[in-house]
Parts: C-alpha cells; sequence; structure tokens
C-alpha cells in the first residue's frame, strides 16, 4: 500500500506575498532595459527542470551585468521586504527556481566574464554567470581544466549554491572542496568577500562553505574562485558492460576500495543505455554499462586500467571497450551528460522526477539493487544513472505531470530510497540540492536539532526572508 | 622604525567574568571526581604552546567522560552565563584555551573511543579526545591511515576546531577536506549531529564545516567522521639540499605546477636543521632542505621521484638522500615534527611566536625571501619550516617572555609578514587558527564585513557568548 503524496509535492506553501507597484517602478527606475515585467521573461524564470508546475512566476526579472546591480536590486527588494531568487541558467531539477512567495528573479546571465586566471596558482575568478563549458574554453590555453561538471552546462554561480558535483567528483571533488572563495550580495545588499586564493586557511569561520550549497538563501554569489587542474598527460576512457548491476557495483565498490584514482567511474543500466543509444545515434551494447575514465602520465593511466580490468573480470565484466581518441571520449560523454534529457524525450510530455541520494560505498550495491526492485515492480518507466565512484546515483522516475496517480507513486518510490539510503548513513541529497522536493527529507537526515540550527542561521543572515524564501527548511 | 605591540598582544580584554559558587556546587554535584578545582589542574589547562602568559586560569575543569557530560556541563555553565572552553590535549599555538573571561574548562582527554571502523568505506567515526597518533595506532590492522598531521599529537576534536593540516595536506587536504560528520554540543548543551558517512552530500547548510575551524566558539565538538585512506603500497622519503632558500622553493612551486602528487614536501632552513641536528642526534646536511615523501604504486613512485629529481636538480638541488626503511622514514619525519620543540628548547625559557601565513604557490619565494631577509636582520633568533608545497610556512621567533622589546620586534615581524601575505591573496593564518593572537588580521584578511556576518552568526548560535569567548573576533 503506498502513501498518499506528500504535502511538499502539491505545494501547498506557494504563498506569493504582495509585490508593491513601487518596488517595479524603482527598479524600472534604476535598471531600465535591464529590467523586465513580460511575461515571457517571467515564466522563463520562474520555472526549471524540476517537475513541479503551476507556480506563479516572479513578478520581475533583473538582468543584472554587475555585482553593484545585484546589490543595488536587493537592497530595493529589501525595502520592501519582496523575495529575491537568484537565477543561473534554470538547470535546477529541484525547483530551486520557483517564485513560491512571489518575488523578483534576479538573472546574473550577463556577469559572464572570466576575471582573472591565475595558471601559476592553478585558480582562475569568474562572474557568477559564466559556465562552466565556457569556463573550460577559456582556459584551454593554459593547460588546465575545471572539473566540476553536473549535466547541464550550470553557471559556477549555481553550482556554487547547490553544492553541484557530476562525474569527475570521484577524483577532483565537489564544489565544496573545489570553491576557494565567494563574492556574495548578502541579504542587506552589502557585498562581501569569503576566502582567499590561498590553498587552505584557518583564519575565522568558513564562510565560503557556508553559502556553498545554501541555495540562495542566505544571499546571492556573484564571483567564485575555483582550483583548475593541470590537464593529464594521458587520458583514456572505456566502457565495460556486464550482466547484471551487482556485478558493475561491485566492481566499482573494489575499485574505490583498493584507492585507485579513478577519475570518473559512472554506471548506466541497460535500459538507459538504449535510451541513449536512440537519442545519440550510438550502436552501445545495450547491457548494464561502466563508463570510465583513467588520467594520469601514461604508464599510471595502463597501471590504474589494468587494476581495474582485473577486478572487472572478476566480475563478470566483458572485455574493456576504449575511447581512444578526443573525438571519442567526446561524443560518449555527451552521451552520458544527455542521458538526463534522452530519458525526458523517450516518453513524449513526461516530467522526471530525480532522485538522489548517495550512500558509503560498502552500502551502494544493497541500496541500488532493492530499489532497482521497487522500481521495476512500479511500472514507472525509469532511468538510472550513476556516479557510483560516489556512492550516488539518480532515478529518474518518467512521469506524467497530469498523472496524480504516476506522481505519487514516483514520490512513494523516492520516499522509499531516501528512507533506505538514510538507514546506511547516508544522504537525500548528492549533489542537486534540496530545494523544494526535499525539505521533508533534510529533517529526517539531519534531525529537528541541526534543521533547527540551519533555520537560527537564516534568521540570523536573513531576519526578513527574502532570499529564495520557501525552500531548503520551513521558515 | 617599530610600530608599537598591538593591543592584543598584551591581552588587555583579559577580563574574568565572575564564577557563582552555585555553578561550582553544581558541577561537583554532578560530576563528583570528574570536576576539579585544584589550582594545579585548572593552570594545566588554562595554558597553551602559545607565547601568552599571565591570564588566570580556569575557575574549574570537568572531565567529560561522555557526550552527556559535555551537554550537562554546557547547560550548567548556560544557566549561569559561564564561558566553557573545550580541552584536548592543550597543543594550541594561539592562546584558544586560555580562560581570558573566566570560566570552565572541559576537558575531553577520557573521550578517547575510536566508535566504529568502516573500513570498507575508508571511514572512521572517533570520539572528540582521540588523538591523531592514537587513531592511527588502533587502525593500523586495517591497511588504511588518517593523513593529517599537525606537529603535536592533537584531538581530533581540537584539529576540526582549529582546521588543522600538516605535513600531508599538499596531497590529502586539511581538516576541512577530511571531515566528514559531527556531534556537537551546542550553546544551550543540546546534542546534533552535521553531516553523514556519504562521501559528499548537497543536503542543506554544511553544519560540518561551520564547525570545522569555529574555535571552540560555537558549540563542542563531541564526535568526528573522518576519512581514511588505503595505506599506499609505495612509500619513499627524500632529503634534497639546496644552496638557496630561492632554489628550494622554486623546486616546489614547480613541481605543484606541474601536478606532481607529491604527498609531502617539507621545507627547513639550513639555521632549523642545525637546531634538529643538536636535538635528535641527526647528521643531516646544514643546509637548506627539502623533506619530501611519495606515495603510489612501485612505478608511480619512481615516476615521481624522477620528476621531481629532474626539477631540483634544474635548482642546483643536490642529489636525493633518501631514506628507505620504515624505521629511517619515523626518524626523519619525527625530526621534522619535533622543530618546534627543537627550536624552543635551543634557546632556555624563551617562547616561540608562531607565524602561520599561507599564500598562492607562485607568490611563495618572493613571500618567504622577503621575509626571512626581514627576520635576518632583526636579530630575533628563529626557526622556519614550512609546508611548501601549500604554500604555508612557519617562522617561529624565540623570544625571552619577559623583554617586552622582543616581544614588540617579533610581532612587528609576524605584522610585516601578514600584510605581506594578504597583499599576495594569501591568508594569516593556514592551520593554526585565529585564537587570541590573529583577531586583528583576521578583519584585515576578511574584511569588516565578513567578520560582522561571522559576529552575527556568532550571536545567533551563542546569544550569551559563553563558548570560548574573546577569540578570533571581538564580541
Amino acid at each position: 500500500m503506498n502513501a498518499p503524496a506528500q504535502a511538499s509535492h502539491v505545494l501547498p506553501h506557494v504563498q506569493p506575498r504582495p509585490v508593491p507597484p513601487a518596488l517595479i517602478e524603482a527598479l524600472q527606475a534604476r535598471f531600465g532595459a535591464q529590467c523586465s515585467t513580460a511575461l515571457a521573461v517571467r515564466e522563463q524564470h520562474g520555472r526549471d527542470e524540476s517537475a513541479f508546475t503551476d507556480v506563479p512566476p516572479p513578478a520581475a526579472v533583473v538582468f543584472a551585468e554587475s555585482t553593484q546591480d545585484v546589490a543595488d536590486a536587493v537592497k530595493l527588494c529589501a525595502q520592501h521586504r519582496v523575495p529575491v531568487i537568484p537565477f543561473g541558467v534554470g538547470s535546477s531539477l529541484e525547483g530551486h527556481l520557483l517564485a513560491v512567495q512571489g518575488g523578483v528573479s534576479i538573472d546574473l546571465g550577463r556577469m559572464n566574464k572570466v576575471l582573472s586566471v591565475n595558471a601559476e596558482d592553478l585558480t582562475v575568478t569568474v562572474q557568477a554567470g559564466v559556465t562552466r563549458k565556457q569556463l573550460n574554453d577559456e582556459i584551454k590555453s593554459t593547460g588546465l581544466f575545471f572539473p566540476i561538471d553536473p549535466g547541464a552546462d550550470a553557471t559556477l554561480g549555481g553550482m556554487s549554491a547547490t553544492r553541484a558535483s557530476g562525474t569527475n567528483a570521484v577524483r577532483y571533488g565537489t564544489m565544496r572542496e573545489n570553491v576557494l572563495a565567494l563574492e556574495v550580495v548578502t541579504a542587506q545588499g552589502e557585498v562581501i568577500r569569503t576566502g582567499t586564493r590561498a590553498k587552505k586557511s584557518s583564519a575565522g569561520y568558513d564562510l565560503t562553505r557556508l553559502f556553498v550549497g545554501s541555495e540562495g538563501t542566505l544571499g546571492v554569489i556573484t564571483e567564485v574562485t575555483v582550483r583548475l587542474y593541470p590537464l593529464p598527460e594521458a587520458v583514456s576512457a572505456a566502457i565495460c558492460s556486464f550482466p547484471t548491476i551487482a556485478d558493475a557495483v561491485n566492481t566499482v565498490i573494489q575499485t574505490i576500495q583498493l584507492g585507485v584514482p579513478i577519475a570518473r567511474v559512472e554506471l548506466i543500466d541497460a535500459g538507459t543505455v538504449a535510451i541513449v543509444n536512440k537519442y545519440a545515434k550510438l550502436q552501445l551494447r545495450e547491457q548494464h554499462m561502466l563508463l570510465m575514465e583513467f588520467h594520469g602520465s601514461p604508464a599510471g593511466v595502463r597501471e590504474q586500467a589494468e587494476m581495474v580490468q582485473h577486478i572487472a573480470s572478476e566480475h563478470h565484466g566483458a572485455d574493456f571497450e576504449w575511447a581512444d581518441t578526443p573525438e571519442e571520449r567526446t561524443r560518449l560523454w555527451t552521451a552520458r551528460h544527455n542521458a538526463y534529457f534522452a530519458a525526458v524525450q523517450s516518453r513524449p510530455g513526461c516530467r522526471a522526477i530525480s532522485t538522489d541520494t548517495c550512500v558509503p560505498i560498502s552500502r551502494l550495491a544493497d541500496c541500488l539493487l532493492d530499489s532497482v526492485a521497487e522500481a521495476d515492480a512500479s511500472g514507472i518507466p525509469y532511468f538510472l544513472v550513476g556516479h557510483v565512484g560516489d556512492g550516488n546515483f539518480h532515478f529518474g522516475y518518467l512521469i506524467d505531470p497530469d498523472s496524480a496517480d504516476e506522481r505519487a507513486r514516483a514520490e512513494q518510490l523516492n520516499r522509499q530510497l531516501v528512507a533506505r539510503a538514510l538507514g546506511m548513513g547516508g544522504t537525500c541529497s548528492g549533489e542537486h540540492g534540496v530545494g523544494l522536493h526535499k525539505m521533508d527529507f533534510l529533517v529526517q537526515e539531519a534531525g529537528e536539532g541541526a534543521v533547527a540550527m540551519m533555520r537560527t542561521l537564516k534568521h540570523a543572515l536573513d531576519p526578513h526572508n527574502i532570499m529564495n524564501p520557501g525552500k531548503v527548511f520551513a521558515w
């Protein structure tokens, strides 16, 4: 028997606050054409990749071109106690951008300058609207790269705000480990800097990491300084097919436990491989698959690959199929990054409800296999991909957004999965954030006391609850 | 011309608050023999390795044996609005443990149990009083190790509270990167948990990293979950001598910029080598020296070492002297870890004023060489060691604690060094924390706005200012 759909999924907390005309007039006076109230613009800024619908859009959109623009917009909104919702490219999966309490969207997309590349120090400082692909394009000549790669071509500001990661995190860490410093506009419209370009510091509270993962609820991130890495001398990518998910996962578990510094190791289940094949016109073998990449010196890469191939063969893995040229590798990883979009297109008109649990690696097989069995039994179409080296995986339940029943069944699967992951010492969110979708899960995971502490911090820094209100936890 | 010694160094903010007899009686009633008011015990808990003297000790010491003990002690102190100072082994270099506003010391040394080793997940959870050496002893049979190694055999709780690092941080990161989860007693005496055992998470504010580096000012850390690493298959340590500090530092800079995953790379200047030789009865060549360690597969270690040897030879480095056996390596690293104590003993009766700047690696040579010139010109004896792979180094000015003039000159050197490091995009503290000693520097580094935000957080979580008051920033 399924429990009824939880309150948060029908969004009863959609309670737009009044936006006084005086604020709109003041924004238009200050920003001119940089401020839009056109319905199409507002609607574009009032939705994201989540399965939430029917939330009214923000009352206005300010296209910020500088930190001063952001500070001025926040100050005006603060005077009127009107919500502020920072916007990057709109790729959130958890409803972060929805104007559930109304307010003004601040679009940082025009703040897209790479401000300073310090190649010798392996750092770069960018405006918050720079996207990850843009950054890697602009630093190509330095021989360095920025490894964090969520599926979407998200902005560095948005990635910081959600503590994003992606396929390279197993080796290079997440935004948590890779953001060195931020510039932030506070809820009062003041500009502060957190952190320095030093690689480590014990100087005061870690404001940088307080803002990384704060999902726009404490301030607007306007600049980001991140670490870069030397492009590896040698890169090899390989695919390995397995008869069962258990075999694939156990290969990963042993690889991690042995300390092999694998750069990427992604699981794609057989059904999702078929979807990707169709979408990207590929001929991948339609079995459960690990997609791997090795970085290092030529000898180091060879050594790592031999170790993993040996482990895979003990778990019934097929021979590695190598992608040796940069073009082949790009094609494979593009396919992986497009899995989400391929899956959504595989059922016309559907929306994906994404799960995002992450568990200690020793529990990965248990967590994943029980959840696959439940998903198979449910009859809901789904895709399954995973950053399995980190213990993080995503089911995407492909629901008809107009079917309350499908939505309820998918959310029930999600709840069961989260309960299972929490029972194993895991988290409800490896990389997507809480947004609107996991507010109940956060309380289950962190406990009332820890959430109360988060609320205390929020009340202290944003006493009028204007920064992206209604997200992460209840006010 | 030297500026006068700054206010913070003569500690005008020593303002013990009254500790009501009723609190002492209540603590004694609750804790019996676990609560001591003996002068010797209080004095031992009222000092650390900093150069501060003449601060009255705490009014009582509670030897906590459980989280409940800590919570009860904090609750009693909170009722009476009396300060609480968490105590590990007393190895702070920055005055963290001094009872500048009076209060009660909570000694966590008896909370020294390793609670659960999850070898398959490369994690361990310990009580806060477990020391780093104890932890590595207790997990020896698992084939794993915990890399963070400040000079002292500090507790994991203290290391978390100061965001400590050490010689392995260049490869394995600091406490910032390696603490997964905490149990904390809040300023209200409530027990919360932050984080999970999952390797990454985007679920809510990063309370873990808010407490890592909070120096006891937001709560008492009672349990710590940290990452472990597989013991490398091969380890090689080598010493290389250089005619100038610049040659040594430039070797390091190039090594880091090339992305060589060196596990340790420490600078010891010629004078300090002489001190260490005398203290540890070694015969190291008394030149500027890099002490290095390489971790990996046998082939990987060979490859790394060859690359660094090649870089060193281009910078006039002597041939590597290898320490091949575990015993030789332990002897070398023990010598490095004892450099501080060796230096302090080299001038009987002295106290060391330690600097702790950390700069982006491209500026390391400039920062270090100018500071060496200043130190040489000052006539103050000093030692110089550095985690140079991170851009972090320590001068220890060995002053006569009764000489106001020496103290003033040493602090002036420190101020000049910090100003230089901040101008280069660095930090005043790489790993020791702010404590009493760097409160002014923190404001210079972070700016008034960021420090005001830290203060807002402190006021929100500890409204009566009972958690280690008078440290990090002014109330």
